[in-house]
């Protein structure tokens, strides 16, 4: 199999990435090739360099939003699975702009279109989000209704699975969608962990804490959702959806103690900006129904608290 | 007030700029202005130059998708409101080219969402579809989930509900969305009706129906429709969403037959293409919970089948 992976040189693809390459030098290599296409606005080299010399390895430094480069890469390769995870993903810094998703959240998935239209590819993987439900207080299942997504990002996610629907139906292709919790791990490139360490390094003795700390989400180890991304089958017709995410979640301010404990800084003042959201767009509580993807074989190691935990140490040890 | 009617030349557009210049010259004139852009793609001068005198009108041959030139019009009128109209509308041509929906049905809503923000303004009308359900044997409800278009159109207006709903979040718009069923009446411009009177011009003996003819939906009469949008009113925060449509709905071959007879055809052979939709991205049959506009105080004054009849006159008067 040939994949794709767009966005593979980003925090959550580069995983999946270290994953394919795994499985397939388990299998004495030459049975997958993985070809990466990212356009490093929030991906990283370093997060992939170890490929490298892989003979079943290759990088192209493009936006996948670029229609013509894009295609390109597709005449050049026989992709038989798209793996598409190129996007934004900076709630925050998109709020000021609202181009930033139109063009690298949904550019990018009408361009992949485009091209597997195109070229014949049925295959897709499409990583969605738990921001197209908007602010919503019941337990969100997959069939969940009236969305209203109070953030670009989360209106360009829903935007990119209403064309991949169309898609599906009119090219017949066969599709994967999860909609990921909050993902942490080693390779973050910005949120909430990224953003404390920060502070705190630059003064060890007071935290600004964005709304009143109060904000509640579920957390998931990176490493767990790669599980769920691979474990899902390509063996349906159209478009499968799913929730992806754990049945705990994790407060602001408790992400804030465990920071300041692991940083071995016990007197930190907090001070909150207040509100019960951290920024316009933001989602402050959710939680999901996860009965459709346990009920097809797959759950979380790690809690909440334990993802949160392990990503604090990665980013500890990364330089931030 | 001044309203901005994007899309304004168009089948819907136009009779709706009818019934705003009517209400304001019942007012004497004076009261409020009306804009029109409109790229005249499927649009027509015809159907609004009855208004070029009215000094309370303006005309601009503009694509409202061309973000420069939408935001040069913005800076020169003060807008109350916008009613959003401007659409490809046409599946069977989409069906070929999925960037004429992702232009001119969702570029069209992006350029009008960015100018709004950036003039400050707060009212917006937005015309959707039953297109954005995708293939449902349940009643239609407002917040029925699961959302999986079918066609471009319905992914492009979907994708523009969920951009309507980020942009309301976080700009503080008041908005109200309709999802037309299929709108018929005076001034076509494609569709059923008038595909059927072209074929039959052109031979009277028989016609070709694409599908098994057994395709049903409900149509709604335009002039009912208008006096929906006009109806709804802005006193709301947020995304206001109604289904409009009737609680009948009429056969495609039913259609076939009325218009044989309007047109004193008695022995057209029909030729069906076969196979249960008309083309693929065509939902067959689908039916509306209309319980919620009802409520508010709506309703269509036509059924289907009046609806199909007036707008079979209006085809056979009308040069098509």
């Amino acid at each position: 199999m040939n994949y794709l992976v767009a966005g593979g040189a980003g925090f959550i693809g580069s995983h999946l990435v270290d994953r394919l390459a795994q499985l397939n030098s388990l299998r004495g290599g030459g049975c997958n090739s993985i070809t990466v296409v990212d356009n490093l606005r929030l991906g990283k080299t370093a997060f992939i360099e170890k490929h490298f010399g892989d003979p079943d390895f290759k990088f192209y430094n493009v936006d996948a939003a670029d229609e013509e480069a894009l295609d390109k890469i597709f005449s050049d390769h026989k992709f038989d699975r798209v793996y598409h995870l190129a996007a934004n993903s900076d709630i925050q810094k998109s709020a000021k702009d609202p181009n930033i998703d139109v063009h690298d959240t949904l550019g990018t998935t009408l361009s992949i279109l485009l091209s597997m239209r195109k070229h014949g590819v049925k295959e897709l993987f499409f990583a969605s989000t738990s921001a197209i439900y908007g602010n919503k207080t019941e337990l969100l299942k997959e069939d969940t209704g009236d969305l209203k997504p109070i953030s670009y990002y989360g209106a360009a996610k829903l935007s990119s699975e209403a064309f991949i629907s169309a898609f599906a139906a009119m090219c017949d292709l066969k599709v994967n969608i999860i909609r990921f919790a909050n993902v942490i791990g080693g390779r973050l490139t910005h949120g909430v962990i990224h953003d404390f360490i920060k502070k705190l390094r630059r003064n060890p003795k007071q935290l600004e804490i964005l709304g009143d700390g109060n904000q509640e989400k579920p957390y998931i180890y990176v490493e767990d959702l790669i599980e769920a991304i691979l474990f899902l089958p390509f063996d349906h017709e159209g478009v499968n959806v799913f929730n992806a995410g754990v049945t705990t979640a994790t407060k602001v301010k408790r992400i804030a103690d465990m920071i300041c404990e692991q940083m071995h800084l016990p007197a930190v003042e907090y001070k909150f900006t207040g509100g019960s959201v951290g920024w316009k767009g933001d989602v402050a509580k959710f939680q999901y129904d996860l009965s459709k993807i346990h009920e097809a074989g797959w759950s979380a190691k790690h809690t909440s608290d334990e993802a949160i935990g392990i990503a604090i140490q990665s980013a500890l040890r990364e330089a931030v």
